[in-house]
C-alpha cells in the first residue's frame, strides 16, 4: 500500500510527518512510502536522506493514488475530495475548530485519524503528539523568555557581588508547563507552578518548583485535563494569582481546556504590576490566550505601572515548529506508531475494536465518529 | 566631590555605570552623585530610583563641574576637552583601538582609568569589568545558539523515543568560554572545550566538559590570556579543530588576545562541513572574528556542503548589553569599587603607589601611562 507525505503548506509550519528513521520503519513493515520533494527541507531533512531510507521522492503527490496520507497540520478542505474513497489520513486535525475540513473528510468518505484524539492511556503514549509537541513548546517558552529578560536566570556569586536568580512562575502544569518548569530549573531560576488540578501539585514539586496553593477548589477534568470553570471562580483565581504574577520576573502560561478557548489567567493590569523588564510568555496565545494582552506571533509591550519601562508579553505561535528537527523526530514517531498499529503484512486495516484506533478516528465511512465534533458540526450546519 | 554619570550615547549600548545600590555606596563615602535623566532607562532603572538612593538627577551633566565622570563605553574624543583639568574618568576605554580618545584624554590632562587595564590580581577582582561582562556574554552566547538551533540541547527520553543531547563545542576557555560551557551544560548539552592554554584543561573539565586535546604546543601568555601564535601554528590548529567543529551542533568561539585582532579559528569551509541547521556563535565578531564568516550583529547563512540547508553564523555584538540589568549591576560595582579604592573621607585622590590604581591608569598629567597604548599612539601620529 502506498503511504504519501506531501510537503506542509501552512506558512510558518516547519515540521514534517516522516523522518528517514520512520520511513525505514514503514518500509520495513511492507509499505511503500512516497515523499514530496522538499517536504523535509525546513526540518533539515534532505530529499536524498528519504531516498536512502527507502522512500520514493516525487515532485507532487498524486492524491488519487494514495492509500494512506500522513500530514502535520489539518488538511485544507480541498484535499479530501481528491483522495480516493476509503483512503486513510493521519495527522493533527484540530477537530473542534477545523469544521470545514472535518465535513470534507466525512463527505469524501475518508478514514481520518486525528492525533489529538489518541486516548491518553499508557499503551498509546507513543502515539500522543499533543504530549510530544508540548514537550518542545514548554522548553521553547523558557528560551523565548530567557533571551528577552534583561537579566540572568541563574544565581551568580561573583567578585563584584551576588546576582540573585530570576523568579519564574509557570501557570498550567500539563506537559508543556512541567517542561517549562524543568527547563527554567535547569537554567537555575527559582520556579513556582500553579494548576487548577490539585493532582499536579506533586508533579510540580517533583520538578524542583514550589506549588502555588491559592486555596481555591480544584477542577479536575477528564483525560488529565482541567475542566472549565465559572467566571466567578476565574475571577477569584486571577485575584489570588495577582501577587504571585507581580513578584515574578518571568511568567509562562500554558493552560488549555480541550476543545475550548484558553482560560484568561493574566489580565493587563496584572502584567502592568510586574517589574519593568519582566517577560510574560503565553503559550496559549493561538487558542484564545491565557494573557489578555497577548497577540500570537508578536511581542506586546505593556508599560509597568511603577514606571521605568515595559513588561513584554510574548504571544507564542507555532511553538513546536521553532525546533523542527526534534519536533519532527517525535511527531513522525507518533504518526508511524499509530500507522503501524493498523498495519499487518504490508496491509493497513484499522481495527475499530482497538480502543486506540477507535478513539483516534475522526471520520469513517461517511460519518464523523468523534461525538463532540459531530455535535459541533451538525449544530453549525 | 561631584561624581557624574551621563547617559551613554552609543546606539545599542543599554548599560549604565551606576545603579541605585552603587549610588548609595558612593554617597555613603561622602561623594555627591549626579545622574543624567534617563541614564538608567535601558537598564530598567527609573530616575526616581537614583533619587531615592541619594543621587541628584539632572537634565544634562555640566562637564566643567565634574570631579569624577563614570561611563560604560569609551568616551567620544569631544568629551575630555570639556572636562576641567585633572578631572577623573573611570570606564571602559578600548585603549588599543580608541586612540583619538586616548589622545584627547592626555591633551586635556584628564586622569583616566580604563577598566580593561585593572590588573588581574586577586585584590582587584571586584573591579574587573572584563570578567564581569564576559560572564554575561558567555551565558548569552548559549541562549543565542539555543534559540536558533532547530533541536533541543538536553537529552529527552520520551514515549516516542529518545532525543539525543546536542553537542556543543566551545573554543576559548576564558571567563566567557567557561560560562558558555557552564550554561550549555545546565541546558543538558554534551559539551567540549578547547583553549591554546594547557592550563585551561582542568578548568574546562571542572565545568563538566571534555577538553579537546589537539596535540599542539600550548601558548600561555600574560595575565591569564593566550599569546599570539604564528600563522603556521594557527593553520595546524584549524586543521586539527575541523573534525571537532564538523561533529558539533553548536560551536561557540570566545578567543581573544588582548590588544590584538581576534585569532581566526573557524574558516568558512569548516562551517560548511557542519550538519545543516547547526549554529555557530562568534563572540569575538566585533574584534576581528574567530569565525571567518561572521559579521557583527548579523546572522550569516553558510550552505552546508552536504546539502539539506544552511549553518547559521551569529556575529555577536554588544553581548553584555543584551542583558543590561545584570550587566549594569556588575559593571557598576566594578566602577564603584575602583572609585572607592581611591576615596577617603569624601575626597578622591588616586594613590599611584597602589598597583591597582597605577595599573588601571590610562592617562594622567598630560601623559599616557599605559606603555603599549603610548607606543601605539605615538607610532600612529
Amino acid at each position: 500500500m502506498r503511504v504519501a507525505v506531501p510537503a506542509e503548506t501552512l506558512p510558518g509550519e516547519r515540521r514534517v510527518a516522516v523522518t528517514p528513521e520512520t520511513v525505514a520503519q514503514l518500509v520495513g513493515a511492507g509499505l511503500e512510502v512516497v515523499v514530496q520533494r522538499g517536504a523535509g527541507r525546513h526540518a533539515f531533512v534532505p530529499d536524498d536522506a528519504y531516498t536512502g531510507a527507502g522512500a520514493v521522492v516525487v515532485e507532487a503527490v498524486d492524491a488519487a493514488a494514495v492509500d494512506v496520507l500522513l500530514h502535520v497540520r489539518p488538511l485544507p478542505p480541498a484535499v479530501p475530495p481528491r483522495l480516493r474513497e476509503g483512503a486513510i489520513t493521519i495527522g493533527l486535525c484540530s477537530p473542534s475548530t477545523e469544521l470545514p475540513t472535518v465535513a470534507a473528510l466525512r463527505d469524501a468518505r475518508t478514514t481520518s485519524f486525528a492525533l489529538e484524539l489518541v486516548p491518553r492511556i499508557s499503551r498509546a503514549q507513543s502515539m500522543d503528539a499533543l504530549t510530544s509537541q508540548a514537550l518542545v513548546a514548554g522548553y521553547r517558552c523558557v528560551l523565548e523568555a530567557a533571551t528577552r529578560l534583561p537579566r540572568f536566570l541563574p544565581l551568580f556569586m561573583t567578585a563584584a557581588g551576588t546576582v540573585p536568580p530570576a523568579r519564574v512562575l509557570v501557570l498550567g502544569a500539563g506537559v508543556a508547563g512541567l517542561q517549562a518548569i524543568a527547563t527554567a530549573r535547569r537554567l537555575g531560576a527559582v520556579v513556582s507552578g500553579y494548576d487548577v488540578r490539585s493532582s499536579s501539585a506533586d508533579e510540580v514539586r517533583s520538578m524542583g518548583a514550589t506549588f502555588v496553593d491559592l486555596g481555591l477548589d480544584a477542577l479536575e477534568g477528564g483525560g488529565g485535563y482541567a475542566r472549565e470553570m465559572t467566571e466567578e471562580r476565574a475571577r477569584a483565581q486571577r485575584e489570588a494569582l495577582a501577587p504571585h504574577v507581580a513578584d515574578a520576573d518571568v511568567v509562562i502560561t500554558t493552560a488549555a481546556v480541550p476543545g475550548r478557548s484558553a482560560p484568561l489567567l493574566v489580565t493587563t493590569p496584572m502584567v502592568a504590576a510586574m517589574k519593568p523588564g519582566s517577560v510574560v510568555v503565553d503559550l496559549a496565545a493561538e487558542s484564545g490566550g491565557n494573557v489578555e494582552a497577548s497577540v500570537p506571533g508578536q511581542d506586546v509591550a505593556v508599560p509597568a505601572t511603577a514606571g521605568g519601562g515595559d513588561v513584554v508579553v510574548v504571544g507564542m505561535r507555532d511553538a513546536a515548529s521553532t525546533m523542527p528537527v526534534d519536533a519532527s523526530r517525535l511527531y513522525a514517531k507518533n504518526v508511524a506508531n499509530l500507522l503501524l498499529l493498523m498495519t499487518t503484512d504490508g496491509e493497513v486495516v484499522p481495527d475499530f475494536d482497538d480502543e486506540v484506533v477507535a478513539g483516534a478516528c475522526l471520520t469513517h465511512a461517511g460519518e464523523v465518529r468523534h461525538e463532540p465534533t459531530r455535535i459541533l458540526l451538525e449544530g453549525g450546519q
